[in-house]
């Protein structure tokens, strides 16, 4: 499709499979990626999104067993995922431990049939992560997929309001934000704080958000294993079954043309209400 | 206090009292308010929120009408609540119709026993409030009382996640919004959309919010009633009793010294870790 054309009204069947991957386990984690992604090519998915760090694990104990299992677009996988997508129209969005040449990226690629059409490096590195991966210095990529404009984050950048903002003013439907929630405390009734962060980012911008956790203890880290898709009113439509044995997907037919309207009175737009005026004046005061 | 000071560790009781004004009865309105206030002082609150339009009601015929009830902070209302707030470190915060000569503003005022120490004009107005009010052009104000910095927004200033950023930027402790939120559908087990906009909020920028809706049906229009203490965490930490009968008044006792500290991991800073840089390409570029 081309930037800025409208929408077909059809659905779009996105899904999050919260995989396990294990750190370090390069081979393992790119089979686990493959079964993934072959399920989803014969499910009719039209969307997969996966976890942030799915080729390598996250709980790395140095920046050097992380660089053992980091890799370039130029690694077979890549290829190898784009060619088992042949024939489909299916977009993958898979985060991966980016070798930069120096230094390492905690990135998410968007591959289709094509090949690898975006590489997102994340610029908002949370705890140790700092020692390990250089940030990224780049916006978010919107990519314009045959489903609809798909921009990318990854975990920690969401909750930077300004983060999933840019996205939806570059004309995002959808975000993809592939995660790994280290597990926190929430009061019983409530949803996991990120869930809510990414609720409130979709209706106030009128976009559809598609959160893949991870799941499986490492090094003693657990996770929210709170994968969730969000409606662009910021509602949750989609989560993964609680049953033990179910496969954790959480799956969500949506129909992205409707993030194009952002009326929500016959009087106020979601983006057009904006008061730029007014927000420079107070960062640059700040 | 002096801006920029740190707070002194005390808890500071918060109150939201979700009062029912009638449209156009400007003097039994102000009544409501003082009783309110009264009761505030006698009870130990320290920072009472009231919601907005307070003293005007909401659903206006018409300009016309909403300047029979507008008023400058000349009027003697003001001068007579902070003479009953005289003894008492109780800070008032009202929404009120405020007539800005040529045109009508929709502001809220921080009253204390010195006086009105700020008047913020909402910014982003709602549906047919275009038709009534003039959008204010200045920054929303952080007031440094006694208790803590507070700054101020009006209901749906708050959908823009620009606003309680700037607020916290400029060193909120507590965002105080007065609000009148028209009831939304929302999933049963889901809060209103307004409540996990505060939620976000305040997790996102390390601030307390305390968001004070208005109830009874006016000219057809009810509202969501979902007057909400939120703590810096993003959790809702008081709303207003479901007993009928209860007078409702949301209250919670916050240590708002715990809004300094922005630190959530050895290290993350919500505010440090922002990308300026970045923020300012994608929205030159959008």
């Amino acid at each position: 499709m081309s930037p800025g054309a409208a929408l077909e009204r059809k659905l779009t069947n996105v899904a999050c499979h919260q995989l396990t991957p294990m750190v370090g386990d390069l081979e393992g984690n790119l089979t686990l990626i493959g079964e993934a992604v072959a399920e989803a090519c014969s499910d009719g998915t039209d969307v997969l999104v996966l976890p942030e760090l799915s080729t390598s694990g996250y709980v790395f104990r140095s920046r050097a067993e992380a660089r053992s299992v980091a890799m370039t677009t130029d690694h077979p996988f890549f290829a190898e995922t784009s060619a088992a997508l042949g024939g489909t129209s299916l977009v993958v969005v898979v985060g991966f431990c980016e070798d930069g040449g120096e230094v390492l990226y905690n990135s998410a690629a968007l591959i289709d049939a094509d090949g690898v059409s975006a590489v997102y490096r994340k610029t908002h590195l949370w705890d140790r992560e700092t020692q390990v991966f250089e940030p990224g210095n780049d916006l978010p990529p919107v990519v314009d997929t045959v489903h609809g404009r798909i921009g990318l984050l990854i975990c920690y950048d969401m909750e930077f309001p300004e983060m999933p903002r840019l996205l939806a003013l570059a004309g995002a439907d959808l975000i993809a934000v592939p995660t790994n929630w280290p597990s926190g405390e929430h009061p019983v009734a409530e949803r996991a704080a990120e869930v809510i962060a990414a609720q409130a980012a979709a209706r106030t911008n009128g976009v559809f958000i598609a959160c893949c956790d991870r799941a499986g203890i490492e090094r003693g880290q657990s996770w929210n294993e709170a994968t969730v898709i969000v409606s662009q009113y910021g509602w949750v439509v989609a989560d993964v079954p609680d049953a033990s044995g179910a496969r954790p997907v959480a799956r969500a037919s949506l129909s992205l043309h409707l993030a194009e309207d952002k009326s929500i009175s016959p009087h106020n737009g979601l983006l057009a209400d904006r008061r730029p005026d007014l927000y420079r004046k107070g960062t640059l005061t700040a």
